[in-house]
């Protein structure tokens, strides 16, 4: 590891600014290093609270914040907004969009995105939710379909309109199903005169035969009853087989619906592919117990797109996970530099959280299981806790509290231009 | 004005949900009528912070909120997101893009629009700001070119990216110029490590022989020196020849800049074509004293869109003047209604504030004069009096408060496809 002239610190290139490569960049802070950080963006995100910003709770820039903003005082860390097209093991180079870098040392963590397992051309129809731009996305697609519904005078079409389907019961799924029925039910019914947004019907549509798999039986039971009070409808054990503008198709019936939202499938970043390794079917790197690519201890591969198994379980796609292997492999990293053999990877499992809605949040923690408002409780301030920055944290207490008090949703401006909406956007009247 | 069955309420449509059309909708509050209020988009935005959007000061949905949420309560508007094709003056029907609707009262309050008198191929490199989308495509035109800048080894090419280029000396240039300068100055500096953010340079290339034409020369001349000191560059009498992708030529020489923006030229929205008048020389219709079209007194245009003079001035298009004609043609349509004759309406002028930076702005109200730090705070608190909502003031006097304590600006976060922008996007490297 000594690709670097004498004299001159070794240098670090990190690829991706999410929960694996910041930490890992923060874990380095007092290191003699270089660090080049690389991201195709300029801003982390606070991934588990983006379902608010696509239904309208928050702003985008409540959960997000530059990268070198995070960074300014960590002053052995360049961040660099570009993205990466290849890696060349061999030469010990990272190869960008606008240049090639040499490394001593190579973090990989770009993470995960979004996949319709073969039928990528439903993307169009049925937005999934992983960035920033995503999450504006599925906001515009939400709001506009309920001033669509205002319009449309036909009662069959404009219960279209107002019929919503999550294919997927992941966290996510159920996280934005619970969004969309407390804009529906709460915040806009008072402000439309002939759609009624209290009949919008929320469907959530899973393959297997339960809600949140990765919670106990017994929670994703009690997930399952609340979402139904609250209105949704709940398909288990069915498969989608079709997505088009008009709705979706299963293997027995279909449902009219002039909006689909994706989050069924999540699969390895691209840059997998890249690193010339063993990757399991979602296209994650299979690597070894200290995180590093087989035969290259100079590489480590984390967060979501390294396929980690611990005691015969896979260790999850979690924001925690991709936190501790980037502590791990920074730490990692710096031994091997030293000439030390790391001791492999441990991933300690500090629990689960899912939100259904105001008030309502499940929680399983080693043993403990949490369910309704004091669920919620936890839920809340375990994610105000762990929210980057003072500021984004008064703010988005600030928003709760104003949302709680008010059912109000404070950031329900549609913007921007979404080409590959079912209806042709209103263009410019100016 | 009887258009519509005997029993049924006068049914009054309002075009556009800016200043102009939301107070004349607000002054309607009480009256027996059936109001739709009609906009292309689902929001009213506080235009004079529009600029702070742009500069990454404030969030979208602190200075904007759904035109709906502001006329909950009033039973007797329905809220229209659509866009307005055409106008049948003498059938009495407004078309939009999905339907037509008959009207009793009619008024157009569609504002104005950016002009490139003529050079219209000018925008995809000088982009506007006149909407929430032209705001978040100036922020990410100014944020990605000082990443650009930090990626650029060439100093030539460096200098490029940290030039900038306004054209326009008015209240939006101005502002404009002092928020990037405090972005360049004090913002971004600590954050970069090649790129000298303090030493980007500022032009402001304004046609006329000063700045703010609506302010008393001596505060222009303040303003010129105000920002001289922060570092801008202003030419004056300089008329702009051409735009390009690598800058602006002017009569005498030419500045290479990668990044445009346009403040120079405003037009009136092209609905007034439709209304089938005499239009002025930038498109706005010439009305008749009681602000209604001549030959229709059922019809009524008002704010920007509108050209009124009083006294042998024209009323100016800024925000008071579009609320007290919206306020005013509310009054004389319902007088209309009654069988009564409007008087005239006269503008009543409360002066004009403009902001050069932090701590730093003009005031010019009835033969008083302020600028500097009195300037601000009285500009401070005329803005958050103003400004729509609880919610929404307290939003942006948190960021306010904030930014000023920290130097830092909240919104940093670029997000969307720019396709007009100079340089190719970086595209999804999941």
């Amino acid at each position: 590891m000594k690709a670097t002239p004498a004299g001159a610190l070794p240098h670090i290139v990190i690829v991706g600014g999410g929960f694996g490569g910041l930490w890992a960049a923060r874990a380095l802070a007092l290191a003699p290093l270089r660090i080049t950080l690389i991201d195709r963006s300029n801003h982390h995100v606070f991934q588990p609270l983006l379902y608010q910003v696509a239904g309208a709770g928050l702003s985008g820039t409540d959960i997000a914040a530059p990268l070198r903003y995070i960074l300014r005082r960590q002053r052995n860390v360049t961040v660099w907004m570009d993205e990466v097209t290849g890696i060349d093991l061999d030469a010990r180079r990272v190869r960008t969009r606008r240049r090639s870098l040499a490394y001593d040392g190579l973090i990989v963590a770009t993470g995960s995105t979004d996949t319709y397992f073969g039928h990528e051309h439903w993307a169009a129809n049925a937005p999934a939710l992983k960035t920033l731009d995503d999450a504006l996305v599925i906001r515009r697609r939400i709001l506009s379909a309920f001033e669509a519904a205002e319009r449309e005078a036909d009662p069959a079409r404009r219960r279209q309109w107002l019929t919503f389907v999550i294919v997927g019961g992941g966290p996510t799924g159920v996280e934005l199903a619970g969004t969309l029925l407390e804009i529906a039910r709460h915040t806009l019914p008072r402000e439309f005169r002939h759609a009624h947004p209290g009949d919008a019907i929320i469907h959530i549509v899973e393959a297997g035969p339960r809600l949140l798999p990765a919670m106990p039986a017994r929670l994703a039971a009690i997930a399952r009853r609340r979402l139904e009070r609250l209105g949704a409808r709940v398909h288990l054990d069915t498969a989608v087989t079709d997505v088009h503008a008009m709705g979706v198709r299963m293997a027995a019936g279909a449902i009219e619906a002039r909006t689909v939202l994706w989050a069924a499938g999540t699969a390895a970043s691209r840059l997998g592919r890249a690193l010339g390794c063993e990757l399991d079917r979602a296209g994650r790197a299979r690597v070894e117990p200290d995180l590093s690519l087989p035969g290259h201890p100079d590489v480590f591969v984390i967060g979501d797109l390294a396929c980690v198994t611990q005691d015969g379980t896979r260790v999850p796609g979690v924001a925690p996970a991709a936190k501790q292997m980037g502590r791990y492999a920074a730490r990692a990293l710096r031994g091997r530099l030293a000439g030390a053999t790391p001791r492999p990877f441990r991933y300690r499992d500090y629990g689960t959280l899912a939100s259904i809605s105001r008030g309502f949040a499940l929680v399983h923690l080693r043993g403990l299981q949490l369910h309704g408002f004091p669920g919620w409780l936890f839920w809340l301030f375990a994610h105000l806790f762990f929210l980057i920055g003072f500021r984004n944290r008064l703010a988005v207490m600030w928003n709760w509290a104003w949302s709680y008090a008010t059912w109000q949703r404070t950031a329900r401006v549609i913007v921007g231009h979404d080409p590959a909406a079912p209806e042709t956007p209103i263009s410019d009247q100016g």
